[in-house]
């Protein structure tokens, strides 16, 4: 993983221990996306995975949760994967005293805060736990030795954002922009381009380490065909983000070189761009593959109150590469602003539209 | 494990950080013990590894340090393992393209500090790595998944002290002291059964999660036989401490009780009693137990800076369990005083004894 021209990828990571802006105190949201996938993921398991193979080769079933950050979500989604495990072996064999032992990697950038997230550990876990530091966009496991990789809104996430739209000279130059949100072409071909070979890297990476018959269940924002990307939910967070930097530069608060500079490293990819990238690998069947809602309804974003929880979510997420690009002082006034233009946002627009990606891969 | 009286075993993990009462600072003299037993510890992967017998079953090596806090001797003392088993690899085959994978597992309590250990893992590292938050006084892996087991200067601790030395009515009672130094033989009774119970479960677990033909390679401060305890390094260590605490207690800085309410949660034990303990196991053969030195000569202690970086390392080392017992106020006091002490501590007594056991064990 190379170093980004305009924030350091280690600085990806949520806002670590538990404070007032915590991604720990701020991700019930990202919640509701693991309990939405929850009745998904278990028959993703009862249906798909063959315990059988998988306890031919060993005793032990090793899960990971790819960019678990810090919790309490990653805990949730273990424990319903380990416990629709353990209904599937009940269902396939008889013996339930030879139950089979579980081994949890919680996988993470290496900025993020692992103390929080061990201290945190349930203490009545019934699986052996460990962290590891590391990109996803890479090897994390030796080869062969994972059975079921898990992750949540992680995979949108790009190693950098693409270097080309620093180069004054070029046509993806994202002048006066931090995202894709109303840029020329060249500028979303750039995103889709660095997507497309983060992904490939990823998968590349998660076949190797899983064993054959192995499950991989991922849900992350995805882009709806057809609706622009600036009237999905990322696309409007996003947006009012550089709405709000914009208004510093205008106020003479942050210069506009440094906005200019500044892309955020992430990319909303559609059904039918995973979809490709999945069958270029080869190694995957595609079990499922379906746009969902993100768990969260109009009753729940229709108010002020959510729409603050949004901004408190954002800012637990962004928070750390935002100060290292623009310095610490103007981080209380930029999201004081984001937070009012959150509360003219239409939140309406928001539940009717199915915005992630569910996926479920099987390792040939 | 449970809870002490006492101290919160939490709390027994080095100070994290990278400050200058940090672990990471002040840990070289460990150092000097990861060093002198790099070259027994190659001898022992040469002469005693079977790696055709490891490899049969998996096609990757597991190895785990256990406490192996914060860094850097940790490191060192993987790079070194992992060395050693290429050479044997090298030495057993022929074809070195399909050369095993290493996993390396860095274990010590939760409360140690995993964000600073993650974020000084060498760069160029030849291993896949994960933390693992825990006590060694218990399972940490599933059943058969390590091949190596490496521990230095970490089996001294206990899970706790002995809850008899607390009470008053006990002819444990360990009233007046911090550690079982010129204490009556119940208290260091009291203590070599609490150790001997936490080895016990120590073997167990180790033993579960060994894979059979698998190696554990241990060094820790041990008990010369025939050698006053206050006479070897540790116990001098922990008597001029207590010596520094009643101190403050004589001038009324701490109360009586306080002190008797403190105790060390270490035991030095003597090569005989490991031996014994190891063979109530019976999971083990032991292919090497003997006394050496901790790699500190004479040239290194006999000087005032040297007196000083010791003096440091026991804070770094044991400061967070006496601020949770004795206050925050008194400790730069109470380390002024034991470095005063310290200074009139005839060092020369120490470099000529063996105070370290060195134990390599074959699972069966």
């Amino acid at each position: 993983m190379g170093a980004s021209a305009t924030t350091t990828p280690e600085l990806y990571a949520m806002n670590g221990g538990d404070g007032r802006f915590s991604y720990a105190k701020n991700s019930f949201l990202q919640g509701h996306s693991v309990n939405a996938s929850k009745e998904k993921i278990g028959e993703a398991i009862a249906e798909k995975l063959d315990l059988k193979i998988l306890l031919s080769t060993s005793k032990t079933i090793r899960i990971v949760d790819v960019g678990c950050s810090v919790g309490p979500n990653t805990f949730l989604a273990i424990q319903n994967i380990i416990e629709s495990i353990e209904r599937k072996y009940q269902a396939q064999y008889l013996n339930i005293n030879q139950k089979p032992e579980f081994q949890v990697f919680f996988n993470d950038l290496t900025s993020n805060d692992f103390n929080t997230l061990f201290s945190s550990l349930p203490p009545n876990r019934q699986y052996f736990a460990a962290g590891v530091p590391g990109s996803f966009h890479g090897r994390l496991f030796p080869e062969g030795s994972i059975h079921f990789f898990y992750s949540c809104i992680a995979l949108h996430i790009l190693s950098k954002a693409p270097e080309e739209l620093l180069d004054k000279n070029s046509p993806s130059w994202n002048k006066g922009r931090i995202h894709y949100i109303n840029a020329p072409d060249e500028v979303v071909n750039a995103y889709a381009t660095q997507y497309a070979k983060g992904i490939e890297i990823f998968l590349d990476a998660r076949a190797k380490e899983m064993v054959s018959g192995g499950m991989a269940v991922m849900s992350f924002p995805a882009n709806p065909t057809g609706i622009p990307y600036s009237q999905t939910f990322t696309g409007a967070m996003f947006e009012l983000l550089e709405s709000s930097l914009l208004d510093l530069v205008k106020e003479g608060k942050i210069s506009e070189a440094q906005v200019d500079s500044f892309n955020l490293p992430m990319y909303v990819p559609s059904l039918e761009e995973m979809m490709e990238l999945v069958q270029k690998n080869g190694c995957f069947d595609i079990e499922k593959m379906e746009l969902t809602s993100p768990g969260v309804h109009a009753s729940m974003t229709n108010t002020s109150s959510m729409g603050k929880a949004i901004v408190m979510h954002v800012r637990a997420g962004m928070e750390r590469m935002l100060i290292q690009h623009f310095g610490s002082e103007i981080i209380d006034e930029l999201f004081n602003r984001y937070a009012k233009k959150f509360e003219e946002f239409p939140h309406h627009v928001l539940p009717s539209k199915k915005v992630q990606l569910f996926v479920v891969l099987k390792r040939k």
